[in-house]
This record gives C-alpha cells, structure tokens and sequence, in this order.
C-alpha cells in the first residue's frame, strides 16, 4: 500500500493485531475511523488511553476493573459464601450479563496445560485456596470449559479443596444447550444430556 | 456487564461499533489490549490520534493521506495520461496492492444512488471533468463496482465524458476470476466470461 502514508499504515498493522480482525477488515476499520473522526476515531484514542491507565486486576479475584479491589468483591451482597470460579474474565462477564448467579467469582487466568507449562502458581489456584479458607465459603462452582484442559483443571482444583470440611463443591451441568436442536449437537452433548436426564 | 466499570464499558461500546465487530468480539478485543497493554494499547491509541490529527482527503484525487495532494498525484512517474475512476479509497489501496497500474486515481466516494439520494455533485464527477481538461489525460479507466450502481455511475460518467476528442474510455474486464472455479461462479459472471471469450 504504498500510498497510505506510514501514520495510517502503522495503524492499519495495530488494528491487524486484535482478535478478529485481520489486515482486510483492519484496512476497513482505519477507512471507517477516518471517516469518523470526531464522533469515533478521537473518543476511542481517548478511551484506550482511560483504559490504559487505568485498567487493573482486582487483587481479590482477577476481575479487571478500575481498583484494587472490583465492586463485586467489595459487595457485601456478593457475601453469599458462593464462589465461581472461571478461566477468564470474558467467562465473568458472561456469567453476570446471564444474571444468574449472585456469590463472588475466583478468575483463574487460564487452564492447566502441560503443554503450555501452565501450573498451579499460573492460575492463581493458591489464591483461591487462601479464599476459602478465609472467607467463611461454603460452595466453590467450578464454571471452566468442558474442553480436556478445562476438566483436568476442575479434577486438580476439587482435589486441593477435598481437605475443606462442609465445602460443597459442584460444576455446571451438561446438556442440550436452550434452544439447542438434537440434530446440531455432537455426541457427547447428547449422551451427556442422556446420562443426566430428569424426571418430569 | 455491571462489572465493567464505566470506561471499559464505553472502550468496548466504541470498538463495537467498528465494521467487522460485534459486542462480542469487542469485549474479546478489549480483553486482549488489556492484556498487551504497552505492545499494542497505548501505541494504538498514539497511531489514532496521529492518524486523526494528519489525514486528510487529496485535494486532486480524494485518495487518503496525510498531505494535502497525496503522493500518487505528486509523483511525475505516474502522470503517464491514465485515470483509474474508483469508488472508495480502499479500491485505490488494493488496485496499488496489486501493483499493476502506473497511472493516477480519481476516488469518487461512492455510487450513484436515486435511492440514498446520491448525486454527480455528491461524486467529484465535475471535479474529474476538470482533471481530464487540464491534466492532459488520454484514457479514463472506470473501475467501478460490477453492480447496478456502479454500472450506471459507469455509463454516467461515460456520458459526461464523450465530449472530450481523443479521450479513451475502458473499464476492468469481467470474466472467470484468477483461481476461480466454474462450479463455484454465479450464471452472470460465466455469461460475461463466454462472450468475452479469447483466441488462444
């Protein structure tokens, strides 16, 4: 692109980087921006900036948010002695926008992965022990993936926390997704659904 | 989200409304910066505001840059009497990409549209009438979309310039793309490609 001069190819190949969005879609993006400039273009270089600033990991959970400490976990609401423990904040987010669950959340930043060299101390799941023992927890909901990782992550964690007596320990359940069609879902959906039927 | 504080709510509302992304995607993307923050964060928001505060239209040909006549128009290389005619500036940047033409560029920013209300004077079309009067231009190349608007805005600008003696009119050849299977191509396309047919 020889004539897109180097301000706007630089930004053209920082666009490119983002998840979801390669060097055709950037190239878009950057044409829409400028032509956007005041109602888009220089708020998000502002926001990015705010975001930048001051964007940080709640030191409880992982949450991110804007400090130290993120207003769930400063709840006293949040105080059910419910803890949710997820891969990542996206999971966090989504569990709140679903609104269904009303405790605190342990965000572990990933999964095991021997593959990764991803251990215990990677995943703040220390943390998450000292969390129980110290804030009276009665229930942990392992709300990891249902991928290989996500369940060897589920097994190792309910093993370190079998030593909390009167700690109930429970997962999400399996099953055909709402809306879910049989003739879309793979086998091991339906046979989970199957093994896990209830009584009308 | 109730706990995404305000400033990464607005970032992710922002970068949601980029063509190409969703809010889903744009929670993702705004993760991810989180993340990368001095890698690609800050920078992207320094190239943002850089891009915001320099580019500006060509004065001759509406390509995009960040000086008031861009470089294609600037260089005496490419005053070779070629105009390529183009809808939008992301059209010059992949005619450039291919490298394949050494004239200049005229970017209307658009179609003609009854629709949208989208009219000559909306489409710099006098402003390439000028051009071809004083540049000393031998042939229009229309590169216009193969669309109804575009055919039209075709024949339009044709129209307007059949005054012009000596003036070469052409537009992109239509036919089976480089790669292309017939299996895969609409009946239109193939029409075009068979009696556009060649000697070999």
């Amino acid at each position: 692109m020889p004539d897109a001069t180097n301000d706007i190819q630089a930004l053209i190949d920082l666009m490119a980087r983002l998840p979801g969005l390669g060097p055709r879609s950037a190239r878009r993006a950057v044409l829409y921006l400028i032509k956007k400039r005041a109602a888009v273009m220089r708020p998000l270089a502002q926001a990015l900036m705010a975001v930048a600033d001051g964007a940080r990991e709640c030191l409880v959970c992982g949450n991110i948010g804007t400090e130290d400490v993120c207003g769930i976990c400063r709840s006293d609401k949040r105080a059910t002695g419910e803890i949710c423990v997820v891969e990542d904040v996206a999971d966090l987010w989504a569990m709140e926008r679903a609104g269904v669950f009303r405790g605190r959340y342990h965000v572990l930043g990933g999964t095991l992965s021997a593959l990764d060299a991803v251990g215990p101390e990677e995943l703040r799941i220390p943390r998450l022990e000292a969390r129980v023992a110290e804030e009276g927890v009665t229930e942990v909901i392992l709300a990891l993936g249902a991928t290989v990782d996500g369940q060897t992550t589920s097994h190792y964690i309910a093993d370190r926390l079998s030593g909390f007596e009167g700690l109930r320990l429970t997962t999400l359940a399996q099953g055909v997704p709402v809306g879910g069609e049989l003739d879309f879902l793979d086998d091991g959906t339906i046979g989970a659904a199957l093994r896990a039927r209830l009584s009308l």
